[in-house]
């Protein structure tokens, strides 16, 4: 299937955000920009502030930075990396995206498709783990849709064992430094055994004296270990928690139990009757 | 939790993607793009083309312009809106990813982190529907591991069912065209109701009969019918398809019938004991 667009994600450490608007839409995009690094200008009249958007400026200073005012023209764009536009004016929007293409800054206007160089999906997120569910515009509350379902697919400790594997990898590259190469492509080669291993379960349960223990039994002998080989509990025990394996009480357990109570007494009742004769 | 990245669906309709570099990662990137719309140039010697790569390049002559020589400087960004590198010299890759930046040219450079503009990820593609995980850079094989749990909970459905809403969005828009204002709330409005009402299952049996029949019945009075009103199968019977309502002789069921028939069996002898004598 060709059509697709390209799933990326973009990196904002030290760059600039400008969005224009303060509406609704405003609030979800300041929303998202607060997860990351960059800084936030905002530029909107004060009285066009709903409720979302006003406590996000007040709550955070040190990342917003408010202009009470409507856009006003090119030099807004100074320093700027990013512009997302929420305004209810297609004219304005237009005009900004104009300003943006000439400049080569990306942007994005919403409710205008035609204009973005870019959109926005349903997304999960759990601690470094994100998750972005696109439908290429055939239908956002689809993409929300999804989203539930993946939702429960998920146990929420997804986050935490990526969380787990990027500080032993942090951990490892300081007992083995060196970008690239040979050591780099031995770290990951081992790193892959690991993760290809160990369960998301044993991996989120590592604590710093595991991560000690793997890397002086494992990494130093090239070698993976289990959990238990490092004398953590083992991965059954692990695997037992996590799926239940309690007793369900369901439909086709009742109907199994009755139909056993029925012939076990037809059968013994038969017997006996035979036996006495 | 803010150092996330911003999950964007970059569009590539209409534009140019220069990858530079010929092996495994060419291929992927390759592989990428031609799901796009963009056009793609291949910047690489002949003699460092891997067999991946080099059947992308024989099989989508119309999509791939492929320029048999080393990245030659400044001129090759002409007219190009997105770069992606995928070689071995990082010395080469810098050299490019500089010029990018004087351009504003979106880059990513493969195996140098610091350098890129954006990151690639894990992706789920099926049909209009794509999926795509982010660790964030701590630990890519988690990502590709959440893909599998991810897609162990998708039905295969869901694409098909995304693509039948694009469907009834098209037809509706016609019956009700507009943009934004009034109309584009009430037609979203509907659409959000069908897709909160129907299951994933139902919406992916739409056909043009059923569409048809949605709009008459459902869109003209401003109401969104279930699927059994409009003369379709009704939802009960397609979830209990869906989740297959069958017996299902488990573990606990041939115990349940174990201790059934030994129950059956013990109080149907205690009773025909008690009644003789």
């Amino acid at each position: 299937m060709s059509g697709h667009s390209l799933l990326i994600s973009w990196q904002l450490k030290d760059k600039n955000v400008l969005i224009v608007g303060g509406g609704e839409i405003a609030a979800q995009r300041i929303d998202s920009i607060l997860h990351t690094e960059a800084q936030i200008t905002l530029v909107a009249p004060s009285d066009g502030l709903n409720s979302r958007t006003k406590q996000f400026v007040a709550s955070h200073p040190d990342r917003i930075s408010y202009h009470d005012r409507l856009f006003s023209g090119v030099d807004e764009l100074k320093n700027i990396d990013m512009v997302l536009t929420a305004l209810d004016d297609p004219e304005v929007s237009r005009e900004i995206v104009d300003i943006c293409r000439t400049f080569r800054i990306p942007v994005n206007a919403a409710d205008i498709p035609p204009l973005c160089d870019f959109y926005f999906g349903a997304q999960i997120r759990d601690g470094p783990l994100q998750i972005m569910i696109s439908t290429n515009g055939k239908g956002p509350r689809m993409a929300s849709l999804i989203r539930d379902r993946l939702q429960k697919g998920l146990t929420g400790i997804e986050g935490g064992a990526i969380q787990k594997v990027g500080e032993l990898r942090e951990l490892l590259k300081e007992r083995a430094p060196g970008i690239g190469g040979e050591v780099g492509k031995k770290r990951m080669k081992w790193m892959t055994k690991l993760c290809n291993t160990w369960s998301l379960e044993e991996l989120a349960m590592l604590d710093k004296e595991t991560m000690s223990k793997l890397l002086d039994q494992g990494w130093k002998q090239n070698a993976v270990p289990t959990l238990k080989d490092i004398g953590g509990r083992p991965r059954h025990d692990v695997d037992k928690a996590r799926t239940g394996d309690s007793f369900v009480f369901s439909k086709q357990v009742f109907f199994a139990s009755v139909i056993g109570i029925m012939t076990g007494s037809l059968c013994t009742a038969y017997l006996m009757a035979v036996r006495r004769q």
